[in-house]
């Protein structure tokens, strides 16, 4: 079994960097989203509630290509390598739906 | 002093179901990016996580587009009916920053 | 009937300088958009013309928000004076369906 | 050499079917481009000219994805199974650059 990637059963194992690297990012997010949490709690201007959640969807979408990244340089390279093609589909249809 | 809206010095009084109702997106968003994080600690295919995290920023779209309608219809209207009319380029400026 | 802006039956009389800025940038963006179908005759590679398309879309984009921009200083601003309020409705209306 | 892909000097030669879809739909945003154009020569109302964009917008979107997704299939599968990773690495950088 290879450390780094492989996808048998729906699964992925991410070696530990490559883990906490999401991890960080996530927990980062979650920290920017109580941020507006709060800042709905006191009253804030609605621009500058506005002008965060927007930061907060650059951020997923930088985690969302990240993550894409990893996924072909990993799952899908390894797939094609032993022969599953059908794994090409499967990656057109997600990059259908997460591209805007 | 108005319930419903107004931006003095920068703050915007909600009432009380409006308040509400963007308080409750943003716990279930905030759920939604709990569930992503737990995803990623089993393991979870690149796949599943990039779809939630699309769907995440739907629901933060939303979000914004919902204050941002609240914004015009009160702050601005009344900012414009004041003779405030540099509410107008406040609003031209933050359009642009989270309109992509 | 004022010059720069109104909406009497749904059209907007944009001033000479305003138009010309704006024809401007439609004709770029249709010189942008005849290069790609050259492209495509001329078997060009898969990303080059992705990047050109991305291009031509972020054009379309700087276009939306600078009509966007006008149609709040001038239509909306002019209507609300009026008393028209009815404007701010549709103004969140069309908000919504431009902003992804 | 093959018919359908292939991705040698930086070309991409696609056959006729896929070039023929490919063509028409440009065409076809270039038609809905012009339309515009007229709108603005005929002063049409700011809103009207902007669901139009947004209907440009989608429609390039609609055709990126569909060219990134034949891009895929025949190039960076062909490429891959000819043992040129690189393809991976340039795949992951033109997704980077037109995902938004």
């Amino acid at each position: 079994m290879e450390e780094n990637s492989c996808c048998g059963t729906r699964k992925t194992h991410r070696d530990e960097e490559q883990y906490k690297k999401l991890k960080n990012r996530l927990n980062r997010i979650e920290g920017q989203l109580r941020g507006i949490s709060n800042m709905l709690d006191e009253n804030a201007y609605c621009p500058d509630i506005l002008i965060q959640v927007s930061a907060v969807n650059s951020a997923l979408n930088s985690f969302n290509k990240e993550l894409l990244s990893e996924h072909i340089k990993h799952c899908v390279l390894n797939d094609i390598r032993e022969g599953k093609d059908e794994a090409v589909d499967e990656l057109t249809e997600v990059i259908r739906k997460v591209m805007k």
